[in-house]
């Protein structure tokens, strides 16, 4: 079976291709289990050391551009991952661009999709941007998404937009509002959320980290680990499971700035938690603060999606994955 | 100031047309209150007897036309009400005929409102379609939408982009969740709705209607005088009195189809009330069923909105405002 990740040559796109690469296998659009023949990765850059497998297929372009949705996505796709996004804090700066990749992107490869010869199976990478505004203390299954950014409205439509294509018949879609992931490696991005992976992954290896938010602010967090294995799940899962609501608000776990810090000096020493310098940022403040930071989400876990017991295992975990050895 | 109704050949816009033409003025952008010196309906077809007055411009094509939108809205507009729609049945039975007039016609008169010298104010019609799937007995404002139709779906996404060009100044959005309206004068159309309003005007003219839902159906209805009275409003609200919620559910009253029946043959004596005939249609219950009908809007009254006192006081303001003789 072919399957294609939009975003691929990302960061959880990367990560996803990896995890089906070494699973093979995933459930098919007739319900059987089948083979992974081609593992099609669509981004517009892929960095050096992406996965090298005979069933990998890398498509460098624009996933808001027809012709190179085409190319990667053809009628006998049984699956789409679909990641490909331009982050919150360049959406926000840059608001063309925003709509471009990740609404127009959306639209375009849901068009392609009702082509299939059997309605594929599309997962789909949200956001807990999708809530800002007046929020309750614990946000849960049943609050409304009122976006405060652009990326956070783009996500909110571009799942109403999946879930009716998904009634149609069209695709069968699963959107997946992902929690703030920590701890992101490489270097910091233009997301708002970077420095949440930042306070973390630069002293661990020697390096100074900004934190342009308050010690108290509150982050609803899952490891990479943890939301490979979601979109595997949410693939997984039978259409019945979903029933007529395609979203659901993934599981994390809470954490302030200041305990994820000190979470770092548990595990690495006081010297790497003294990396972290404070330096507010009026800018990114005030989208982080439009984030919630608390969430009961019973239904994910019925589903069988799982969060990270703790920030202490979020960050040895991500020693052990990267072969980071802590400065 | 400039004005703009897209619609402004309908059933609702050339109403709204008319009480504007009547009102005389409307609040500019900057807060003052200015005479209405044009007043553009935009439509892809406008009715005989569509208001004659000097001040009226009539725009004929296609609402998701750049040219077309773009040669409506100059940039000295100062207010769009947004009521151009392909209805629920239609959207329904053509996905793509709905998508092009509901969500990319709401697009691109965004995006040409983006170019106006001043953010224009734009009320926008959406629906009580928004909701579906899953429901509360009562819905209140804090009920999350869950369209189950293309048409719904495509109003929800609208609103969502509405208060996003608000939330960056590139509008002055207001969205109102239009409940059933009733009596809708004219023929029967392809609104799933359309029976609602059939199961009286065609008694009152001596016709036989044929009501294609069960009896006990609730229908959450607005007369057209209260939606008329609710886009003024809601265009004359300052900014402030919506804040970042820029939606809101129009009160209403909740009226079985029995009820409303019952009411007809007080109007208008019992030989009207049997002119209504029972020919349950699935397609239409399928579509109807997924609607609620009970809700509690006390922000919308708070906000000055107003529903009808009951389902007599509906038709008798209908056969008043259409001059109707009952047969």
């Amino acid at each position: 079976m072919r399957v294609v990740i939009t975003g691929g040559g990302g960061f959880i796109g990367s990560r996803v291709a990896r995890a089906l690469l070494a699973r093979g296998k995933l459930t098919a659009p007739d319900g059987g289990e089948r083979e992974i023949t081609r593992l099609v990765l669509l981004d517009a850059a892929f960095p050096a050391g992406s996965p090298e497998d005979r069933r990998v297929e890398a498509v460098t372009g624009d996933v808001a551009e027809r012709a190179v949705v085409e190319r990667a996505v053809t009628p006998d796709t049984a699956s789409v991952f679909h990641l490909a996004a331009v982050v919150s804090g360049a959406a926000e700066a840059d608001f063309d661009l925003g709509m471009r990749a990740n609404l127009e992107g959306t639209r375009v490869l849901l068009e392609r999709l009702r082509q299939c010869a059997r309605p594929a199976r599309m997962v789909f990478a949200s956001s807990v941007a999708a809530f800002g505004g007046e929020l309750p203390p614990v946000l849960d299954d049943s609050t409304t998404p009122m976006p405060q950014t652009s990326y956070g409205t783009q996500k909110v439509v571009s799942e109403y937009l999946i879930s009716d294509y998904s009634r149609k018949g069209f695709v069968d879609g699963r959107s997946l509002r992902l929690p703030t992931i920590v701890v992101r490696p490489g270097k910091p991005n233009a997301a708002a959320s970077s420095f949440a992976s930042g306070i973390l992954r630069e002293p661990l290896n020697g390096v100074v980290s900004e934190c342009p938010v308050d010690a108290g602010t509150e982050v609803w967090l899952l490891s990479p680990r943890r939301v490979v294995e979601a979109f595997v799940h949410a693939h997984e899962l039978p259409a019945q499971a979903w029933g007529t609501r395609r979203v659901v608000n993934l599981p994390g776990i809470t954490a302030t700035v200041a305990e994820m810090v000190e979470a770092l000096g548990r595990v690495a020493g006081a010297a790497a938690s003294k990396r972290v310098v404070w330096k507010p940022d009026a800018r990114i403040q005030a989208i982080v603060r439009t984030w919630p930071g608390r969430f009961e989400t019973p239904r994910a876990l019925a589903m069988g999606f799982r969060a990270d017991p703790d920030v202490e295992t979020v960050i040895r975990d991500y020693i052990a994955d990267e072969a980071i050895k802590p400065a």
